[in-house]
């Protein structure tokens, strides 16, 4: 146990001994130290803690104060507060194995990261790339290496113009899918031994990102439909000083939260003021359900230190493999890094995007698929609704095609995940979603594919599974 | 200076005063240690240092002895011997300089890394292209993410089979190129920190990704004809430990040299007998002039410790991104990195590569290029003859596009290529093969493109350029 993990629990202990009553103000981090022989920084991280516990509140420049015990579920959300300790990203085997039941087409995948292939326009692209195929510019091997694709890059630009974001098409870097952009996104503003600030929970792909560049993940509180707490943020860049910051604002993975545009304001404003980049991963932020696309960070960037990254993996070619990234001021590192790492993006499947997107269609498409996932989405509610036992807690996204899950208490999701699986349905259990499993009462589910009638007994499957009570083992999580 | 070099300088002076002569043994490591109070290892590494600069020799099971001085140029080829400090990967920004410079088509492409695009069936495979575009099955999207498309496997591991070599469909990762093949393997056998030995020189791609992944470099000295010299491979083994090798066998990139395969076998044990992972970077194995490819040196890997990689850039479809690794027994760490990384490779690329090879004509494509190559080779060599000053040397490959050339001595080969690029030439200077410069009069060219009136001027600029006798400055290619 740290120094400020004993001073939290030595604090937490008072309190609980009635000591100190709910509404009484704690002595000062200054008084602390003073008293206790330790530093700052060791009282501020146990306050944090205890904040994160809900024992304590901070009142804004007044001090901590002793609360009346942990808030009610409801109030505060589903997104449970975690200790800020610095955690390696290390998750175990267990997201492998939730990729590979995905592969399995007799598996219900409610596990899933991907929507069902077959709500995209595959013949249309498909034409689009035997139309670029007949007539090949020999050259274009060498053009279209990084950055890439010069229509491509235009045609993506012009997207976030519309938006009234200024993004120039030089502005951009065609990548091998929106993971290989943030791969290099993380690349060019860390070095091994870096801690990066993560949500929590957090997209498994960006705590395997961190583990493979020797990274550190520190994580931040989120709350489930607002995302991630940017006061919290600031007081762990104020401890960890985190020398990047990885977020989803838009119907974030796992959870479905998006951020309103004040707080991502506030966010890249906290950010920029401390000279941390923000990368920014928006594959999702096309699948919206309300009137208009969601703002990504980016458009609040005034520095350049937003590395914002998407893709069309998630809203119109799934397995094509194009994502992009606009690095702001980190564009020639990024560039170089792809270079160095893959040359660049398969030039067919470029040119082929470029041809689908000079055609109209794709903003019909989008309007196809968002109104398959609202319906998508409101089935499976409904379905949770009538499998699922009492004081199961679930989350209405405005957009994305994930429900973020929470269980009874004492319901071990990796066990549900075994059971379920051996049953033909997969899951994803909350703990792929954290660097130390936590989150464990937690599942991510699915609802980018049909409603089927199997989908439906899968969901009573799952409800039987979860009713007899599951509490499984820890060890097969093991990393 | 570090001691070992204190020491090397010392013994070197003590040589040249003529206090030792030709013929003479050296001390023992034993001796050199109890009278001057070293460690052996500096005492090796200082008899190495002098080794590698022609001064000493080893005789087996004898020792040291001194030479009669540097051998002369012709005999020992064109490959310097370098000392093996180890240093770190920075080839600072001239390698995308020189990368830069291919795509501008009115530069003559003499630096270039690629081969003329219009050497490639592009015909052919924008037919293939067709051919899989008209009827897509929706789930490849799911089921070819990595560890890819099932029958691109097993025809590549056909391939292998039908030159003698064991490859199962199932030891194969598609990779977006060999370069992402090359990455994926070298991150799945190190971690930050580690030594990893190259060839000096060596590819600029592996310089830059040890850089990327925080390695050092240690370089092994290669020989311009017959690759890497396994005996200075196997004491450097003993001094710094890699972690890792990354060889060329094949027509290395730059010198175009191609090592026997006693000698490769000879690699292999010894890297087993270590326990030291080999990746290998085979991309030029299909452009061979000889009778038969070459075989890999995965062919004598009996330990699953050879990491091969390779693509069909060079050989088939420049742009298109398609490379493999047979990872041997990192086998599900590659796969996983590569899950990790980008989750697969282009699905629609990847199935016009496998429609391409269903049909004959590859063999039939490759028996042109290997012609037009060979025919391309003797072309540059007798414009260099006409055009180069006497002092150059330069060795005939056997296979592959590179000429690696050795300017008279005092030729500073970055000056060359700043000036030559000013003269609408490309060329690849030395020092970007080498992570501390080294190889400063050397150039690699390239004779992957057609033979034009321009290139023949292009030529007589660059014998004009160095008859001037440039020297340059180092400055501009700090790291």
């Amino acid at each position: 146990m740290k120094r400020y993990e004993r001073l939290a629990a030595e604090i937490a202990g008072y309190i609980d001994s009635g000591a100190m009553k709910p509404g009484d103000r704690l002595p000062s981090v200054r008084q602390i130290c003073v008293s206790r022989g330790v530093s700052a920084s060791t009282v501020f991280k146990a306050y944090y803690l205890l904040e994160a516990r809900g024992i304590i509140r901070a009142r804004e420049r007044s001090g901590y104060y002793v609360t009346s015990g942990p808030e009610p579920r409801a109030a505060r959300g589903l997104a449970v507060p975690l200790p800020n300790a610095v955690k390696t990203g290390d998750v175990g085997d267990l997201p492998f194995k939730v990729i590979e039941s995905s592969r399995l087409r007799d598996i219900v995948p409610f596990g899933s990261a991907f929507p069902s292939p077959l709500l995209f326009p595959l013949a249309r692209l498909g034409r689009a790339m035997v139309n670029v195929s007949q007539h090949v510019d020999p050259w274009r091997s060498v053009t279209d290496m990084s950055p890439g694709n010069a229509e491509l890059r235009q045609h993506i630009a012009l997207r976030y113009v519309a938006d009234g974001i200024h993004v120039h098409p030089d502005d951009l870097v065609i990548t091998n899918g929106a993971l290989d952009a943030l791969d290099l996104c993380l690349q060019a503003v860390t070095k091994p031994g870096d801690c990066v600030a993560v949500e929590s929970p957090a997209f498994y792909g960006a705590l395997q990102a961190l583990k493979r560049h020797g990274l550190r993940a520190v994580e931040v509180p989120t709350h489930p439909s607002e995302g991630i707490d940017v006061k919290a943020l600031e007081r762990i860049v104020a401890i960890h000083r985190p020398t990047a910051c990885w977020i989803m604002p838009n119907f974030q993975n796992p959870l479905g939260s998006s951020m309103p545009d004040a707080k991502k304001q506030a966010l890249v404003a906290l950010l920029a003021d401390k000279g941390i980049p923000l990368i920014e991963d928006d594959v999702y932020g096309e699948l919206y359900f309300g009137r208009q696309r969601p703002l990504p960070a980016k458009a609040f960037d005034r520095h350049g230190l937003v590395l914002h990254c998407s893709s069309f993996s998630k809203c119109l070619a799934p397995g094509y493999r194009i994502g992009w990234a606009a690095p702001g001021r980190y564009l020639q590192d990024v560039i170089r890094l792809k270079l160095g790492s893959s040359l660049g993006t398969s030039v067919p499947v470029q040119a082929a995007l470029a041809e689908y997107l000079n055609r109209s269609g794709f903003d019909k498409h989008l309007r196809q698929l968002r109104q398959t996932l609202l319906a998508n989405r409101d089935t499976m509610l409904a379905a949770i609704a009538r499998h699922l036992p009492a004081g199961t807690v679930v989350l209405r996204p405005e957009g994305g095609y994930f429900l973020w899950v929470q269980l009874p208490e004492g319901i071990d999701a990796i066990a549900l995940h075994r059971r379920a699986l051996a049953a033909g349905v997969s899951i994803a259990p909350g703990p792929i979603f954290c660097p130390h499993h936590g989150f464990r009462h937690c599942i991510r589910l699915n609802y980018g594919h049909p409603w089927t009638p199997r989908a439906e007994a899968a969901m009573e499957t799952l409800g039987q599974l979860i009713a007899a009570g599951l509490t499984g083992d820890v060890d097969h999580i093991a990393a």
